[in-house]
């Protein structure tokens, strides 16, 4: 799209849906990082069209530098937007944040999905009241991919549920398959319910119970039963199910383990001249290793169960972790991942009601 | 202590304490790894006297052959062991188990500390039993150390209490610091609890009234707020307090993680010949980044809160890491690190009581 058909004020003439709206001025680096981001992108998704918030003035200079973005932008302007330690309840009150507009357009089918490397708990926020939770899903979650040593794995949920019972539990697992077909292209991802080892110390009855309902259901053969937290990188399952407060500790330790062993690394290649000759014989082993492992490959949060696709970059993030953000919303849109979940719903909802009665009735039966 | 000196059937007749009494029938490799750690460990620890539990008829050909072992062992015979897959409530019925024998040793004074390779749900059933809780501490707890980007790091729960409230988050802080203290070696060890980010995500109220009473307790200089996930292995604080169920996810997850870089490392270096030529120019380095990570190293997990010195090794441990967890039951014993949990919950008695009426009364105010 040139830029000479850019409304002014509001997307509203434009007939056919955006690719996605992006909120320009969301995140630590924002806008430019977010302009270099989308210019890296637009040569990884010919035909993409973004819907692009926030303020014109300091966006529009920034297309100009990026022909590759302006390419395919449209801005929709607003003055307004989120800092990022903005309280969710009062990110709500903000009107027109560029967050908003993006939700409004995700909301009212303007665009097919949204991205934002803004403020967490806002978009959290913004997207259950705009974009709202899909029918059957009680909760939102938070799901990402992380390396392992066989392929990627999905992992769920990493923050949006501090505290989760077993229907939650089986939901992430539902959102989780249909997130791993769509964006990891596996056509029957196997799933693993997070939990800790030994018998006599095993987790409580809602991992119990959510096991019991996952073993009875339509992803039965899928489910692989308990993992522990070693399983998460040795690429046991394809996807990862625990409650938000577990996920993100395991998340975040994970990464900080494999940044004390690069940084141990660089210390064992910068000791000596030998040393450093030593770096020299392997450095193409080594790009590939750090290529494989780098978390910007990795950036690009999803909150899964909502009525469209939004997607939470690292808000520290640079312009190739940004487009990785990008190339996840683009798969989810592209592999029509809500139909997935919405499929495996329909199949659920009967199990699901049953459970919750008799789980209501007799917990510990179901729990034995 | 030579060999003429092992009582026939029950060591009562000694006068002096043992250092330790051990296990020798618990863990995948007992009894042979027990024994060949118990030689290496001999080494480092002149003056330990270790009464060794279990069957005679093994045990004494073993010893034969690691005369350093012998030359520090009494045998306590018995016939039954505990297997690795029993449940802890069958444990329990075993009279004489040679690791409920070193659990008695430990409760009646013989001996000062005990260590098993052997079924940690057992161990943690018998410990409360026979070695008895603290005064003033509701649940033990499990701990261990870590290895971070600066020193070594204390975690706790690693498991043994799934489900806990601030007050048990409390005393793990009053626990680890003691044990920091005394495994260590730190004077003031800085204290950590494990939290989730984002300011809207924030961890549950057991996490915020534990933060709170940790502010105005005698612990308050030491106590350094909340920590996240990556902080564990950078080494923001020497000790981080958590749940059972997240510290064994984080521990185990950590584990893995590191793996995976350590698998990734090996291929790198065996893609060709000019990447083998690599490896011998930083071996040196490479060795030492290995020594650092060994698990080995870290072997011996210990169940603080109870009126003993009390330490788990890995089932599936060699001899050099079973003699690890004979290091880490040394340093407490020698460290007197039970008197210093018994200094620190003399000054918090108070605090801990007047907060458990504060929050069972008005728990918004005391999370606010």
């Amino acid at each position: 799209m040139s830029n000479r058909e850019i409304p002014e004020t509001s997307p509203s003439e434009q007939s056919e849906a955006f690719s996605l709206a992006v909120d320009g001025m969301g995140g630590d680096g924002a806008p430019d990082v977010v302009v270099a981001g989308l210019a890296i992108a637009a040569d990884r998704h010919p035909g993409m069209r973004v819907l692009l918030t926030g303020d014109e003035a300091k966006l529009r200079p920034l297309l100009a530098r990026h022909p590759k973005a302006e390419a395919i932008c449209t801005i929709w302007h607003t003055d307004e937007s989120i800092p990022m330690d903005m309280k969710p309840t009062a990110a709500l009150r903000v009107r027109k944040s560029s967050m908003r507009l993006g939700m409004d357009a995700v909301a009212s089918g303007k665009a097919r999905g949204v991205v934002s490397a803004g403020n967490s708990g806002a978009m959290l926020a913004l997207a259950k009241i705009v974009v709202k939770t899909l029918p059957g899903i009680s909760r939102p979650a938070m799901a990402a991919i992380s390396p392992t040593i066989k392929g990627d794995v999905v992992m769920l949920d990493l923050g949006a549920n501090v505290v989760c019972d077993w229907r939650n539990l089986v939901e992430f697992a539902v959102m989780g398959e249909a997130f791993a077909k769509a964006v990891l292209g596996l056509p029957a991802p196997r799933i693993g319910l997070l939990n800790i080892g030994s018998e006599e110390l095993k987790g409580d009855e809602k991992l119990r119970i959510a096991s019991e309902v996952l073993r009875e259901s339509p992803l039965a053969s899928q489910f692989h039963g308990f993992v522990e937290g070693h399983d998460i990188t040795a690429g046991t399952t394809d996807v990862v199910v625990t409650d938000g407060f577990t996920g993100n500790v395991a998340l975040k330790t994970g990464e900080g383990a494999l940044k004390m062993a690069t940084t141990l690394l660089r210390q064992v290649f910068s000791r000596s001249l030998v040393a450093k000759l030593g770096y020299l014989l392997v450095r193409p082993g080594l790009e590939r290793m750090k290529e494989w492992l780098d978390p910007r490959r990795y950036n690009g949060a999803v909150f899964v169960g909502l009525n469209g696709v939004v997607v939470k970059s690292h808000g520290g993030t640079d312009a190739e972790g940004f487009a990785a953000a990008v190339d996840v919303a683009m798969d989810m849109v592209t592999h029509g991942f809500n139909d997935g979940i919405r499929e495996r719903l329909s199949h659920m909802g009967a199990l699901l009601s049953h459970q919750q009665s008799v789980a209501e009735r007799e917990p510990a039966v179901i729990a034995s």
